[in-house]
């Protein structure tokens, strides 16, 4: 008998990779927050000797899931203003409460309510694009989540810098202090193509090398976006990137509702990696991203949430099952994107894309222990002919019962064990007290 | 101190008519199974002496949900052929599969499970259409849920009856057995314009107005359907009905994807209410409702889940969250089916499609008490700057914690009253492992 960390036994096993897998009564060994091996849970028993063991029948055991893209401390505005076109949403009512409330504290407080939110809904790692990265870095190390913090950067002056310059001089610095980090990485997040001019791409680009990290950026979200930049510089933007070398295997291209053919073509063949947001897409009325069409081409397409602003949640799963259900009305096909496509894209893809699929994504031997049980017995889901089909298209989030970070249990049937549930409920009514004020 | 059976105060009562109005701390008073005063929670406590009286601060109080487009028993077959188009879909899989399994046991224990996970996500009425309709009304009726059973109308023979003259004769008397029922109702359910040809859709015409009744029907639900009929009768199928007389405010037109600018005006002008189904129409890739293009010439839009099996649950809540998210991008207007209208679409507009509006629909005085509470204290849910905004774009289902139909408290505290759920859920396992045996 060896002796383990941890080993959970559970009715479903599904490791994304290898891919269509399901393994029926399986157990997960974990040791030093590592997956080391999956078998039949008898012969585990037979095995392994665990120090914490668990027995999950009824449930099915899925990869830790990857928000590819959010804005965190974004959640403290959910519901504040809906309804809006982007350019509306963002010039009259997000960017005027920015400017007034988002300091370290709402940050520190946002971002703990987010990944509160996100542990409960089985989102095992999430991609943020945020002022104060720095905070949104250290309550994720707090909380034991694993966490991509985006190096903002933008033309005009925030609170969090000046200008292009300062963007990325204090984004390098937080790189280089969370280098070493097992649970934190960064990219850079030049904001958009209208936001952020030429000569801070190309920095952008060639640090991004340097330091060995993803640039990730919100492209083509609108066809608004498209008609100013062909009316300012005759260039559509993904053009405009691509003769700045942007549109390569390092870049996450986010939104990517508005794609000719050839720019279907030039995103597969160049590597780079397409973060899709439905949810946030129509409520914004930005446009349909051509799911289908880009993963025919052969590109990667991860998925990401958005932020609780334009969504109005971080529900990954009500995420994969909006994704699931949209490509096929887009791409006039049933077919479409079927349930494991969509799984797939809630986890190795966007492990892929995050430059982590050594760490995290899937359930293989090596991995860090990133891993999500969803309990099956309940009303909508049952009956189960195929568990994949009930994550995808029937199940809550809510029956996401336990989750592991690198071996260690952050949710415990139902419960946080890092974070304080009714601090952040009570934080997050102070903050609509004092943001619903009125302006004196 | 006037004698009441009920008195709930809550957080927030939305009582959906009169519109957009948020009513704060807040109680609801009732007696004999009806609504009988909405009054400030401190002035019921001097008013009322309730029999039984809930205390609900963190919650907001919404009329009970209606789902006015499902099959209910199908949840029997929820997963088990997913990412297929409707008519491989229907011909392959769901019609030799309802041959072989759907008898009268079948129909029992699959609507049982749906109304089970209805009452759950805060339906407290539902608009059936499938074989069997008495044994629906019958666990309906056991259930205490309020339900309008399909009268199903086909040309060919299936388990139900043989022929059109048979299905109306079983239709009219089941029709005339529960005519007196509070909670049963009944409406005629001609299949769809390709399976019901036009002598028996004439009768039923005339005997809808007869028995006074609504007529639901699938209507032009894909692309193919319109085709197919040009090509049989050079007629697109609402143009026959209409000549048929059928297109009238007793008319049901379910899902409704392929309309043009003349058909919206003659669906509007005739007062002819479309039941959208979004979530449906997207998993079938069946096309786009034009939503808001229906409201804005005036048509009365509620909205269904579909069955389980393309959906693939029966939880409003998700479908009213679809219907407001894809309505902005099929519209390309991010002000497109605001929150509101999507709750109304979920509750009054239903009740008024079905000819409940007297009954039902709405928290408005002598209505009958169907009421469900829906717990914001939670992380997805927080911080509460709009709660229409809360239970549209964030809540799920799970945060439904009490249900009353006519009074009666059918959910407390999440917990089923009426319905066992473990042998319920038992029931799905069984039906699972028969279904799922290879056939001998």
């Amino acid at each position: 008998m060896q002796s383990i960390d941890t080993l959970i036994k559970a009715g479903w096993i599904i490791p994304v990779v290898p891919e269509r897998t399901i393994l029926e009564n399986h157990a997960i060994a974990i040791n030093d927050g590592r997956i080391i091996d999956t078998l039949p849970a008898d012969a585990a028993d037979k095995t392994y000797q665990a120090t914490e063991s668990h027995n999950l029948p009824d449930h099915a055991l899925i990869p830790g899931l990857i928000n590819a893209h959010t804005h965190a401390p974004m959640s403290l505005f959910r519901g504040m203003a809906d309804d809006m076109p982007l350019m509306d949403w963002l010039q009259n009512r997000i960017w005027p409460a920015e400017t007034r409330w988002a300091d370290q504290g709402f940050v520190r407080d946002g971002a703990t309510l987010a990944i509160a939110e996100m542990l409960h809904s089985g989102t095992t790692c999430f991609a943020d694009m945020y002022f104060f990265p720095d905070q949104v870095a250290k309550v994720a190390k707090a909380a034991g989540i694993r966490a991509n913090v985006g190096l903002v950067v933008l033309d005009f002056p925030t609170i969090w810098a000046n200008d292009a310059n300062e963007y990325i001089s204090k984004g390098t610095a937080l790189h280089d202090e969370l280098q070493h980090d097992l649970l934190i990485s960064t990219f850079f997040a030049p904001h958009a193509p209208y936001t952020v001019s030429d000569e801070p791409l190309q920095r952008i680009r060639k640090l991004a090398d340097e330091l060995d990290i993803p640039v990730m950026c919100h492209i083509h979200e609108t066809a608004d976006e498209i008609e100013n930049a062909l009316q300012q510089s005759g260039k559509r933007p993904l053009q405009r990137l691509d003769e700045l070398n942007l549109v390569s295997p390092s870049l996450l291209a986010v939104h990517m509702t508005q794609l000719t053919e050839n720019e279907i073509e030039l995103v597969a063949e160049n590597g780079t990696h397409v973060v899709h947001c439905p949810e946030s897409n129509m409520k914004l009325a930005s446009g349909f991203c051509p799911v289908q069409a880009l993963m025919n081409a052969g590109a990667n397409v991860a998925l990401g949430t958005d932020g609780a602003a334009s969504n109005n949640d971080l529900d990954m799963f009500g995420e994969m099952r909006s994704a699931a259900l949209l490509a096929k009305n887009v791409a006039a096909d049933a077919s479409a994107l079927p349930a494991f496509e969509a799984l797939k894209m809630a986890t190795i893809n966007g492990a892929i894309a995050l430059g982590l699929a050594a760490e995290t994504g899937s359930l293989e031997k090596n991995k860090f222990a990133d891993i999500v049980a969803v309990d099956l017995n309940a009303l909508k889901t049952q009956p189960v002919y195929d568990p994949v089909s009930q994550i995808v298209y029937s199940a809550d989030s809510t029956q996401v019962s336990d989750v592991w970070v690198a071996g260690k249990q952050l949710l415990n049937n139902g419960q946080l064990t890092t974070l304080d549930t009714e601090s952040i409920l009570n934080n997050a009514r102070e903050w609509r007290d004092k943001i619903s004020e009125p302006e004196s």
